[in-house]
């Protein structure tokens, strides 16, 4: 191993700072610079937001280059670091997972310092960010071939104060949808990292694949209502318009039976709108068999009362694999 | 060689037929079977509608599939040939070319019938289909990372008289846009081989890579248009509503020179809408660059008075990749 993991500035400066995070050169490539700007009035609360962890969801790295245009005026106590890329690699491919090692960033924290880069990324983030935050935004989107409104998430957490503040942060975004993730595949997430250690992380999910500017005004009002929360900036909160609506809402889903599955393979339709509520019969979507003389459409319907939150568009599906999520109110 | 390709039914049997065209198998692959849905209500025109030839373009294969729906009680005169999927491998793998050999179908025509397997799909369809008809509609989508208005291309055509009946034909869709796509990269595709043979020959593009109900409602009016106007099918053609407006206009654009270019490498946000006209300096989109701490945002302007009709939604480009086409009415 050529160097440690390293910061080319001091985050403790006052006021607007800038310059790199340096992930170490390794086998597989060289030396990653990550831009990083740390905005510092003092005492207040510490908030990391990080972008571009997977290479695909482009909105956040937006969104976060945004933030560092106005937050520098608007700001008035507390700490602020924005990394508007954890995974250049990745965003330079239009890639979920980083194309050199094929890990997938949000599955290694904390990382390795002489793992592969996907690995020593998490270890630079998690040595040198993470201690700096209470509080972590990470900015993901729900990628192609998916429709998804735009939401924070957080998966259920032991800790019930901790639970209920993440819940609470999650809120204040006022984005459409609040979504409680019951998740079986959490080991390494970035997010487990920071709750393991008492901070409030929440992952705002940035709509489908495709960058608008409709959708980035949503998401830049949400995270301005966050910090509005937190005390960081002035202002009002507002809810943001989505689809002629003007409101927010708490579910809770669990990943595995939560999830409509393809009973074949095949074209999938969409036949409903995420955030449609429907009952036990509704039709979610229409299934095309393409290799049959005789295969008729497949009409998949809701199996009970809940809320669409998430559905395919535009892509062949096996069997078996997930055509629509969904969810119901969150009971606390 | 094990066989030639063949269709294991008759083409020429009235009323509603249905069965496979077999692509024999080779060194690459099985025998490939691709449904093939015939109907015969005997003189009059005779039309071929093929989807699925870039996998990833899935609209064309719904439309084709519910179109077997209701054309055998409407069809009132002529031969409709369907084939849903031409390319089933690369619908499969949700790929534009096919994942088998790496090539893409719509510029091998007339294929070969000891090549690789998407030379053995083109000769098939070259053989035993596009004799069978003398209009072709060959069902697109702009792919995913695009927004695209529904439409139809064409590319010029050297012989005026088909020129003008094929703008004519393409016209007949009453589809937002008509496009007349002055390409450099023509060689091997099925346009080109129908053309030689003085067939009509016009490529529905619908949309980008998320297939949604209203598109598709959208684009299904469209083909019904097309087969009114052809004298297939009774019934009033009407222009479809897009984005609140029922409009259509014929514009033509040249592939290199009408190309906006990205400037630097970086994450592009789309600022205009498709369709939109644009004069000289009026904002396009912007572009961030995500690798320095000093690089503003790029605006990219129009390069003077011109309609946009396709635009970069969602992906991180390289220096000098394609992030918005332009086109200016077309002049007759």
């Amino acid at each position: 191993m050529s160097e440690a993991p390293h910061l080319t500035f001091d985050l403790d400066e006052p006021g607007m700072t800038k310059g790199y995070l340096v992930v170490p050169k390794g086998a597989d490539c060289e030396a990653l610079s990550l831009p990083v700007f740390s905005l510092n009035r003092g005492e207040g609360p510490r908030l990391l937001i990080t972008g571009g962890c997977h290479g695909n969801e482009l909105e956040g790295p937006i969104v976060a280059r945004r933030l560092v245009e106005w937050l520098p005026e608007a700001q008035t106590c507390g700490r602020i670091i924005i990394v508007p890329v954890l995974n250049p690699p990745a965003v330079q491919a239009w890639s979920r997972n980083t194309p050199v090692d094929g890990l997938n960033l949000n599955r290694v924290f904390p990382g390795r310092a002489n793992g592969s880069v996907t690995e020593r990324i998490a270890n630079a983030a998690s040595r040198l960010l993470l201690p700096m935050a209470d509080t972590v935004f990470d900015l993901h989107s729900f990628g192609p071939t998916w429709d998804f409104p735009p939401a924070t998430t957080t998966h259920p957490i032991a800790d019930p104060a901790l639970m209920a503040k993440t819940i609470k942060m999650a809120e204040a975004f006022k984005l459409p949808m609040t979504l409680v993730w019951e998740s079986v595949d959490t080991a390494g997430m970035f997010d487990t990292l920071a709750q393991n250690q008492g901070k409030v992380f929440v992952c705002p999910e940035f709509g489908g694949g495709n960058v608008n500017s409709e959708a980035l005004v949503i998401y830049e009002a949400g995270i301005r209502n966050a910090l509005i929360a937190l005390g960081l900036v002035g202002g009002k909160a507002e809810y943001p318009t989505f689809r002629q609506r003007k409101s927010s809402q708490t579910l809770e889903t669990r990943r595995s039976s939560d999830e409509l599955k393809s009973p074949a393979p095949g074209i999938f339709e969409p036949r409903c709108s995420v955030l449609d509520e429907v009952k036990q019969g509704d039709l979610i979507g229409t299934l095309y068999p393409m290799d049959s003389l005789t295969a008729d459409s497949i009409d998949i319907r809701a199996p009970g009362t809940c809320i669409v939150y998430a559905i395919r568009s535009g892509a062949h599906v096996n069997i078996d694999e997930g055509v629509a999520l969904v969810a119901r109110p969150l009971i606390r």
